[in-house]
């Protein structure tokens, strides 16, 4: 991939540029951090003219690696006022780097604060910005087969809701496969409203007649290379699993430790789980038919297929697709147990533009304020298409948790640098505390997940966990700066010449495991380095205190890492003889 | 004054203390902010349990020097995250000092949060917490009324309204005379909220059979400099004019010099004043007649007495008292020009518990994101009433300024450090700017108001902006630890051995003037400190970017002060040859 893309977004100017030395070895999120701090003042305001949105393909979005062609998102979040990274399946990741664009910024912002509706449209000889007023408003659905209509239905596409129109900071960036069923977000940080703010509505990418060829160092062994990868992963019993009941394959488990967030977080433990399991949810997709499918991939070519789509009693699409955190918090936490509701719901944040996430948690707290009773489903979903008419209520859940607690007075708001929590309590996980208040993402289960070292790491003790968070976060920089999925790990774990390999062979560069490892460190370094000049570090954002106070059931713990130990992590040494 | 008293709002424990020598020389703000560094930890939640209310007077509010009285209010801000103190008048601190009390400390929050409505009532003998149920969402005139049946005329009153029983952040604290007419507010930074969030609503201080007797260093030199002070006032132009005039006597001024916010700071100039300024709305108050009244007292034995008492067109109170920024924020930067309409909505703030500022700052936001038209005064009283109600609107209007324009995704926002700014545009009163920006206590004109210096410092160049402000901080911060108004300044500003002698006659302190000037840099160090640490600075929290973009009519000018200027502007030098 060979050009960098800008796009001023008042002018309408379009620069190319060659990819320097140093910015060749930047993929991803690794991009995205440097750019931000090369070129956005870490002061500015999130939906200002000097904040960019940031598309950046990884390191390996032009082979045929499994699960490449996660496309990362990036800029100041309005939501965090820090570095953001967000990346995300579907179709326009792939097509980009086949017209060998390895980065898209979008700069600037229409002339004083205009509300502009426009579409970005890319093709191999031609990128412009084309006026579509029709558009304005229009849910997600609506506005993807308005695209596929106009601009064909090969086409990488991107889109923002109302919410992103409106500059919630709980908007994402929406992407769709070829088919037009299944939607997936860059949801976290509020990108979908620097999107908006930057008067693009849509991003359609057109690869057709594209003449970009890779230039392999070794196609040889990046064949090899590939091929070994796929097969490590088609042997690991995780990766069977996730095929099978994608990534709602924790929740039994998740819901048995006592981590799965329940009534906005006033415990971790739902009573009545059954229907939500990966196992229940496989067989009623399997039972109802219609559309319904498990095991669906969201980039091409993904040998890991953790998506579903989700039926509804009649077989035709309830949501696609259906994830653990999602489902989580959308349901359990605003005491919902119905998978119809969840999925209803999850498909309403889908149509209107909303982080799942980011949303379930609103709603929670709106709950526990007393705007409607937990288990109101239809109180909850009310609430979503609120967020699409802009009505007040829907002005206060689209722009988050924190914003929803602050309005109605309420400080039970599970939050890390002002974003939402995914569907893992720290206080009896608290690994995964310590990535949230560490990680210059804010609350991020993507940044370092320590489900994944449930076992070999006790999730309530205090021992160890800002070190194993901070080797987390390192593994997930890497991966987030290579364009693939986090579920690729376990190739990588189980054989680290696979990963060095995979950079010699496409790009010819002789790195070590551990400079590798170093290159993720760099990452987080760099974003730390943006958010400490924004004033957003875990120095001043610590952890909700009534998640220091309110023990949480069953285990009945609070999170009590101390402070000061959070703050060391950045001294902790990076493991270079693993992955 | 010899008592330091701290209440456990959850545990009702009450606990006396003497000051310690280091205590008695900390006065007010002084005091609040010595309190905050000593024993609040600066990145806690404002509404949890680890924030104080601190209560305090003044070094000289047991004496009869005029202005003094001033209580000042604090704790960790709500709205801008850093230190806070706002200072109000009424009867409460003189009975506060009467009681022999320097200050109350208001500790912890209820369990778990739980919403309470408490009196906090102060005797003599006694001090205790009395539950009030009845008064549960009541609004400040009902509560006063409420509160001078049970408690009696003539005890000092304190409450908040609903909107700091919601927490929300806008939300000040009422004060009231024994007339019960005139309500005055500690309105700044959301301390309304912070008493909600202790369950208490309201304060009491009866001061029957007060035994306290001030220990009067030098009584005839503390009497003789206290009419000499007096006496200096009486002869001084400005304080001739704000007696007939109250604050409104600057409105010409601001609004002919192009500084006069309208319609949410796009312009400097409010198209038509008459009926607005000092002289008019003095005219006006003597046709009425009725309770109409210009040039009332706010403390007892007040002599420059600046208040006054708006009758309507039947000659009852519309409201007490009309203060220049609140008519300018409520007014012309709604786009509202008619004086009953603007005594209506100040009225209905201080009904609500709301600061005005805050109020008619956020209203201009709202209407500029199209919530209404400019100039809808029906519509803006609407909102006010709503913010009582606990509307969804009302959250967000009660929650301030910054807080409207994320909801409406409008980024032209008139905060410093989040909080509002008062009615001096720092595009073309460029000193405002850098109070606004350096200030601790966020956008302030009391913390330094460089409209003082209109005539000797030219208000729309860059020359002496930094040093100017500089020095109107430091004697602001030692007014405000003096527990005395801010217009007593002309007194010292004439004669500063009338300040040396208070200090030695009331205390038996040989101060120098240099030493009192360094006694308020010390106070503004210190509430710094605590901010640094808080993450809430003028490194981070910067001029909203449309300052620095749009140019302000009639001048047409930005605020261009570099930032690195306003970042040294705590090294500038305190002088100490003047006060």
């Amino acid at each position: 991939m060979d050009k960098i893309v800008r796009v001023n977004t008042q002018t309408g100017e379009v620069t190319y540029t060659k990819p320097t030395e140093e910015q060749a070895v930047w993929g991803g999120r690794h991009f995205i951090a440097k750019t931000l701090i090369n070129e956005v003042p870490p002061t500015c305001e999130p939906l200002g003219k000097h904040n960019k949105l940031i598309l950046a393909n990884g390191l390996f979005a032009d082979t045929s690696l499994t699960t490449t062609g996660q496309l990362s998102f990036g800029g100041k979040s309005p939501l965090t006022g820090g570095a953001k990274e967000s990346n995300v399946g579907g179709f326009a990741g792939k097509r980009l780097s086949k017209l060998g664009i390895k980065a898209l910024i979008l700069e600037d912002i229409p002339e004083r604060n205009k509300i502009m509706t426009r579409v970005l449209h890319v093709t191999k000889d031609r990128i412009s910005i084309i006026e579509t007023p029709e558009l304005k408003g229009m849910l997600v659905d609506e506005t993807f087969l308005a695209l596929r209509k106009q601009f064909g239905e090969k086409t990488g596409l991107i889109c923002i809701g109302p919410a992103g129109e409106f500059k919630m900071h709980g908007a994402g960036i929406a992407s769709i496969d070829d088919k037009g069923l299944q939607v997936r977000y860059a949801g976290r940080g509020g990108l979908g409203a620097v999107m908006g703010s930057k008067g693009i509505k849509a991003i359609v990418i057109d690869d057709a007649g594209a003449t970009y060829i890779p230039d392999y160092f070794d196609a040889e062994l990046l064949k090899d290379t590939v091929m070994k990868i796929t097969k490590t992963l088609f042997e690991n019993p995780k990766s069977i699993n996730r095929k099978k009941y994608g990534t709602l394959d924790i929740l039994e488990m998740a819901n048995q430790v006592g981590i799965f967030p329940t009534r906005n977080f006033s415990s971790g433990q739902f009573e009545d789980v059954s229907g939500l399991t990966g196992p229940d949810f496989a067989e009623m997709v399997q039972k109802r038919g219609g559309v319904g499918k498990s095991g669906t991939p969201c980039v091409p070519g993904c040998t890991i297929q953790c998506s579903n789509i989700m039926p509804d009693k009649e077989g035709k699409k309830r949501v696609a697709s259906l994830q653990y955190e999602n489902l989580s918090l959308l349901g359990p936490n605003c005491g919902i147990g119905d998978i119809d509701d969840i999925g209803e719901l999850n498909h309403l944040c889908n149509q209107v533009g909303l982080d799942a996430i980011e949303c379930g948690a609103a709603i929670g707290v709106a709950m526990d304020s007393g705007v409607a009773n937990f288990g109101d489903a239809e109180a909850a979903k009310d609430m979503i298409r609120q967020v699409g008419q802009g009505t007040y209520l829907g002005r206060i859940i689209g722009n988050g948790a924190a914003f929803t607690g602050q309005a109605f007075g309420n400080r039970r708001v599970p939050v890390a640098k002002g974003q939402a929590m995914p569907a893992y309590d720290p206080r009896a996980l608290k690994g995964n505390g310590v990535t949230y208040i560490t990680s210059p993402m804010g609350a991020d289960h993507t940044a370092g997940n320590a489900f994944e070292t449930l076992k070999t790491n006790n999730p309530l003790g205090l021992e160890n966990q800002v070190n194993n968070s901070r080797q987390l976060q390192v593994r997930a920089a890497i991966l987030d700066s290579m364009g693939v999925c986090l579920f690729i790990r376990p190739a990588f774990v189980k054989s680290p010449e696979l990963l060095t390999n995979l950079y010699k062979a496409r790009h010819g560069w002789d790195f070590t495991l551990g400079e590798i490892k170093y290159m993720g460190a760099d990452v987080l370094e760099t974003e730390r380095a943006f958010n400490e000049a924004a004033g957003v570090s875990e120095k001043y954002k610590r952890i909700p205190e009534f998640m220091t106070e309110e023990p949480l059931p069953p285990n009945n713990t609070v999170f009590d890492i101390p402070q000061e130990e959070l703050e060391r992590i950045w001294s902790v040494e990076v493991r270079t003889d693993s992955f």
